[in-house]
């Protein structure tokens, strides 16, 4: 089997091979190894790489299954973890070199899961630090690069974790998303992101940057991998008093390919922000395309909307800084300038100001609760953008220009704040040949609707089957 | 029957005279009408009063009750209500003349369900102003008196459903408990307090004073009487997200009078604290008198005791702040100077402090729950002193002199951290007649422990049947 072609295989593809002794997880990890080791250069997608650890676990895996014992979709596919997932004996960073030191005695309960289920941990992702932002400076282990265009941003935070799914580094990758931090890079480096319902997967054992925003996610080349990610780490967790204790269905099986009688609402005021006309042309083809397989498109209203980005930032500034005001005071002159910056801003919020925003926060989930009352899913895009240059403080949207954090953040804070499932997946390309990404949004709990609409749009469409010029 | 006689009646007993037409709610309320003008010169317990609506509500209950609509156990029981809760059509001050021409046009959900039961209301109750303070000088609608010496405070802030049921004003009561609001008084005044479990009774339609820490409660003169209370108003509410969807128990058939196997712990932390001998004796007292009935008491340690003041505190400056901040910028100057200062001094806590203050909430209920791994009850004071002259703002507390407000909050707030139900029942008094309270505090939605003890305890002492001198 060609290396590379192992390397942009989905789980769903490669578990049949390895179920079926014709691919060894050996050569698996062997092929990703080499496709790290040829694109690292370009992408710098790893903080910490594993080569030792992850041939050892390929060479047990495939004793394993030699001897029959098969474990199930993910035993023996490569993934990699966004480096705030803590991993026993393997430094867990968060991005910075304060944390350069610390070794986690315990793996988080992700990583115990996917280590359960059979997977292979490749190494450790890079990220903005403490997952601050998603653009911009704050980098302490190099700027990451986005593979279709290394001139241009991953977006983040979970950067490292979009181009090296996108790039064929890892089969699977987690990220975490507080204000779109899985979305965004997934819609930018042109994979499927899923930011599941708040407290469907534990994040005990993960660096919090808002412990109300924070959701942990997978990030793949297919909706099926995402589903299958998620068989294996969604569910109640006793680490992490947020995660509920209801039953996880089993999401591969709502894979159907029909869309046939859902109903899906498209917010209006995602496009009267500003939006590019190319993203916006992209999206409109993919929900028409919707239309045509028997779903109805109707234009819905959250009138909250503009508020979405005061809520979010007020409560993620507060937290953040509640969090890391021990690091600050004593380590504060470490930190990237930028992060520095925005935890000591957050220190000054006041205490009535973080309630109001909680406030409104409840207000405005009970406008989005409404919403679905007349809908199944909400759609829109994930970016108004493509992927923006590298430094850009500014990027322009049609002939506007707008604040390149604002920008990213517009679309996926509101499904942070609802705390509300959100997938985002590849609906085409810009004239210059970067990802746009279609978000669809559903009901709490309700990942199965989610995925199904976003497998079956994926299943109908051309653009899963582009790979990178990297 | 003796107009008196019919004012120090409970609930528990006027009811079977009413169901049997011995005594009718028009002859029961003219009683407590007489009872109220006498005793309100010295007392100040009302805001308002309603005796024309009370004389109507006492006739329709009658007739009602003549033509065999009984409708059970507060079916013509007269009945007050602390001021801030909203009562259509009749002033809801809040305390506070800033309020003074608010008329609510909907009952809360206590006054509703009273109302439902058959209840009588006869007015509404004086109160610290917002509920902002246990004693001090923040009253518009001038002090409230304790029955017992009104030379004393009641305690507050539900001083006058205090002094109301203690001196026989009214059958029942109700308060509001943010740090002790409903168990401060009802130790100092002589009777039952009890501040149930968070989200068991309604609080839609109550002015907030801590949204994460207010509790209503009955405040009465025996602990049958709680029990009949919260069979009309515990339950799930609608209106109020806060309460618990779970079904509730009748409460009166708990009063078993037995204690026989109960496991109660005694705080350690609350003896170390600075404890009026005499309170100090009183409770020893009854705790072996609980121990003779069969109960078993053990000393038990709650080291974040001393974080209570620092956690509750914060939480409560924090939310009445920003529920107060737009009446506080446009009308402050009509405030309290005391209160003004302490909702002016909550806009300036920070976001992190807050934040920080609820992650210490949550590890002091972790810590409190393993207590009720080993017992079934904590039992303490309710107060280290009996009611301190009205204006003190130091109390001595052995040889110690203690800020008033610190001293009465000490032994109560930890059950608003912890949201678990904690009654105060009397227990004795002191060599010069003020009485003093024992507290018993169980698991969360274990309100039947509490009111079982606390009754069994009740009728063994000699203390129900002390009537204050006024």
């Amino acid at each position: 089997m060609d290396a590379l072609e192992l390397c942009y295989m989905s789980a769903g593809e490669l578990s049949g091979l390895i179920r079926d002794k014709q691919v060894s997880p050996v050569e698996i990890v062997d092929a990703h190894l080499a496709r790290i080791e040829a694109t690292e250069p370009i992408l710098n997608s790893f903080i910490t790489l594993l080569p030792e650890h992850a041939r050892q676990a390929a060479s047990r895996a495939e004793a394993q299954i030699q001897a029959g014992n098969y474990r199930g979709p993910l035993h023996g596919i490569p993934v990699g973890l966004k480096d705030l997932f803590n991993t026993a004996g393997v430094r867990t960073t968060s991005g910075s070199r304060v944390m350069d030191n610390f070794v986690p005695t315990e793996d988080c309960t992700v990583a115990a899961r996917f280590q359960q289920a059979g997977a292979i941990l490749l190494g450790k992702l890079n990220m903005h630090q403490f997952a601050y932002g998603p653009t911009g400076e704050n980098f302490d282990y190099g700027h990451m690069h986005n593979p279709w265009n290394p001139e241009m941003v991953t977006g983040g935070s979970s950067g490292g974790s979009g181009s090296a799914a996108a790039a064929g580094q890892c089969t699977i990758t987690m990220g975490s998303d507080t204000g779109g931090s899985v979305r965004i890079p997934a819609a930018l480096c042109g994979i499927v992101g899923l930011k599941p319902t708040y407290g469907l997967v534990s994040r005990a054992g993960l660096t919090p940057l808002s412990w109300c925003l924070d959701h942990p996610g997978p990030m793949v080349r297919t909706v099926e991998d995402a589903a299958l990610s998620m068989n294996a780490i969604a569910g109640y967790d006793p680490k992490d008093q947020a995660t509920s204790q209801r039953a996880t269905p089993d999401y591969a099986s709502a894979l159907t390919g029909s869309v046939e009688g859902l109903r899906i609402g498209v917010v209006k005021e995602y496009f009267e922000a500003p939006v590019d006309s190319e993203v916006e042309a992209a999206v409109r083809a993919a929900l028409a395309q919707l239309v045509e397989m028997g779903a109805t498109v109707n234009e819905v209203s959250l009138p909250m909307f503009a508020d979405a980005q005061a809520i979010s930032g007020t409560i993620l500034m507060s937290e953040a800084a509640a969090y890391h005001r021990d690091l600050l005071a004593s380590n504060g002159g470490n930190l990237t300038p930028s992060v520095r910056l925005r935890l000591e801003a957050g220190l000054f919020v006041t205490a009535a100001d973080y309630l109001k925003a909680q406030q409104g926060r409840a207000r405005f989930n009970h406008e989005m609760a409404m919403l679905f009352n007349d809908v199944d899913l909400l759609a829109g895009p994930t970016e108004p953008i493509t992927a923006p240059p590298l430094l850009a403080n500014e990027v322009a949207v049609g002939d506007r220009m707008v604040g390149t954090v604002a920008a990213l953040t517009q679309f996926t804070r509101p499904y942070n704040i609802s705390g509300t499932p959100a997938i985002s997946v590849p609906c085409g390309f810009s004239g210059d040949g970067m990802p746009i990404g279609l978000q669809l949004a559903g009901r709490p709990f309700d990942e199965a609707t989610v995925l199904r609409a976003a497998h079956a749009y994926e299943q109908a469409s051309e653009w899963r089957l582009k790979r990178p010029p990297v």
